[in-house]
C-alpha cells in the first residue's frame, strides 16, 4: 500500500492530525536522562539515555498520534552511538505501530542521493527493514535529478517524502522569498509535479512537503498551490504558531496536513502550567491539549 | 589557527589543489572488498568492508594531497555500523595529517543546526575529538539563521564550512538559476557576506562554497564574486570537468580553490588506460596524472 494510504489510515485510525517530533535536546531532557548530558559517562551511555527518552516518548504517543518524526540531528550528536540509537528508536516506533518520518533532511547529486534514499526507504537488505523509516524530509536545493532517486525509492519501498517548501524558522525568507514567482512558490509547484505519479487511492501523493505553520497566509496559499500533496507542518507550539494558525494548511474534513509538536510535548514539564508533575504526565498531558486544541480548530469535534 | 590558514599550509606542503573524494559506491569496489555488497554478509562486515577500502584510500593520498573528502551517504548507508566507520576513516585520515572534509550537507532551523555543528565541528566532548572534521559542507536552502551555529563553530572549534552554491549535477539549475539575480548569485552573495568575520592572516576566509567544475563560465564568476572565499570544485573527472574547466576557479598562484575527484580516483581500475593494474596502482596512477594535468593548467609546474 502507498505510503499516502498507510497514512491516511492511520490518521483515520487516531482522529487527529498531530505528529510527535522526537528533538532529544540533552540539556532539557528530565533529570533521570541526564546521563545524556553528562560529561563524565561514556559516549555510549550518554546516547542510550538519549534513545531511552525517546522510547519512553513512543510509548506515550502510541495508539494517540499517527506518526512521530525523530529529528537526526540530536542522534548524529553521539555519533555512531547516536546512530544505533536512532535504529533503536525508529524500530520502537514501527512496532509501536506509529509512522515514522525521518527528519535527516538530506540532499546530494543523483548517485549520493541514491544511498541515501536507500539508506533511510529501503534499508540495505531485509534485515535492515526493521529501522527504515516510512518517510523522511528532504532538501531540494540541488534540483529534480537530485530528487528524483527518492521518488524512485518511494515507489520501489511504499514509501514517502517531505520536501522542504517553505521553513517555519524566522530567516526562510532570506533565499526561499528570492525573485518572482517566490522561491517557495517555484519549489511548492514543482513538488506538486513530483508527486503526481505517487498519488494514493486516498487520492494524495506519498511526496510531501513541509511548510512552517509560522507562515499563515502562505499556507493557505500552499494548500491551493499543492492540492493532493500531504503538508508536513513544523512550527506549533515552542516556535510561536496556535491552533488557528494552521487550519489553512488543511483540506475539507481535517486531511492533508500534520501538525508537529516536538518541544511543547517532550519538554512540557519544564512550562509553568504543569509545573510539579512527572515530565511524563506533562507530556502526556500537553499531547491531549494539543489534539483538543487542534481538533477544535479544524470542527472535528 | 583558523580553518583557512591550516588549509592553506598543508596546501603549500603539497603544492597542488587536488581533493580526494571518499566516495565508497559498494557495486564500485574492488574484489578484495566485495563483502561490502555481499548480502549473506553481516551490516557489520560490509561496513568493515568499505571502511577498510577507504582507509587504503586515506593512506596512498597521505603527503600527496592536502585533503580528503568523505561522502556521509556512502557511510549511512550501512546505519550505525556505517557511522563507526565514519569515524575510523575520519580518525585515520587526521592522523594521517591530512584535513578532512565531511560531505554531508546538513542543514537545518538553528537549535538542530547546532547539534549539527557540535556534531561534525566541535564533537560532543573532547575525547570525540578524534573524529570531527576540519570542515563540512552545508545546504543553504533554510536561510541565515541556519548557517549561523556552523559560523558559531567554525569559529569556537578553528573549523570550516562550505556552502553549497551552485552545484555539478545536470539539474542544478532548476531552482539555482531562479531570479534575478539567479538565486547562486545571490547565495554567493551571502556567502562572502557571512565569510567576512572569518578571514585568516592568509587573506581567505574559513567559510567556503561549493561550485560544480561543471560551470566553467559561472566558475570564474562566482570566484570575482566571492574573493576571499576558498572553492570547492566537484565534478572533476567522472562528472565531466576537465583541467581547463577548473581554472577560473582559482586565484593567481594557483591559490584560493580544490579540486575534488572521487570515482576517477577510487575506482581508476576500471578505466581502459589503466587495465590489468591492481586497483592501488591504479588509483595512485590516477591520482598523480590529475595532479600534473591540474598542475599544468595552473602553470604551477
Amino acid at each position: 500500500m502507498q505510503y499516502a494510504d498507510r497514512l491516511e489510515n492511520a490518521l483515520s485510525r487516531v482522529q487527529n492530525p498531530c505528529l510527535v517530533g522526537l528533538d532529544p535536546h540533552p540539556d532539557s531532557l528530565p533529570e533521570e536522562f541526564a546521563a545524556a548530558r553528562a560529561e563524565g559517562a561514556t559516549r555510549s551511555e550518554r546516547a542510550r539515555a538519549m534513545g531511552d527518552f525517546c522510547c519512553e516518548i513512543v510509548d506515550l504517543a502510541a495508539g494517540k498520534v499517527a506518526a512521530v518524526k525523530p529529528q537526526s540531528a540530536f542522534f548524529e550528536l553521539y555519533g555512531a552511538d547516536g546512530a544505533r540509537e536512532w535504529e533503536r528508536v525508529v524500530a520502537r516506533a514501527k512496532q509501536a505501530g506509529l509512522i515514522v518520518i525521518g527528519d535527516v533532511k538530506r540532499g546530494d547529486i543523483d548517485s549520493t542521493a541514491k544511498a541515501y534514499a536507500r539508506s533511510y526507504l529501503e534499508g540495505l537488505d531485509a534485515r535492515d527493514r526493521a529501522h527504515t523509516c516510512d518517510a523522511i524530509t528532504i532538501n531540494p536545493y540541488l534540483g529534480g535529478d537530485s530528487i528524483q532517486p527518492f521518488l524512485e525509492s518511494c515507489a520501489k519501498a511504499e514509501a514517502g517524502v517531505y520536501i522542504l517548501v517553505r521553513t517555519s524558522n524566522k530567516d526562510s525568507k532570506l533565499f526561499q522569498e528570492h525573485g518572482t514567482p517566490l522561491l517557495y512558490q517555484r519549489v511548492a509547484d514543482m513538488v506538486a509535479q513530483w508527486g503526481s505519479g505517487l498519488v494514493g487511492t486516498c487520492g494524495l501523493s506519498s511526496v510531501g512537503a513541509v511548510v512552517g505553520a509560522t507562515h499563515p497566509r502562505e499556507l493557505t496559499e500552499l494548500r491551493a498551490r499543492m492540492p493532493q500533496t500531504p503538508l508536513l507542518l513544523p512550527g506549533y507550539g515552542a516556535q510561536g504558531a496556535g491552533a488557528s494558525d494552521i487550519v489553512g494548511g488543511f483540506l475539507p474534513g481535517g486531511r492533508g496536513a500534520l501538525v508537529n509538536s516536538s518541544r511543547g510535548i517532550l519538554f512540557a514539564y519544564k512550562q509553568p502550567q504543569y509545573a510539579g508533575q512527572h515530565w511524563k504526565d506533562a507530556a502526556r498531558a500537553a499531547l491531549s491539549a494539543m489534539t483538543t486544541e487542534i481538533r477544535a480548530a479544524l470542527k472535528l469535534s
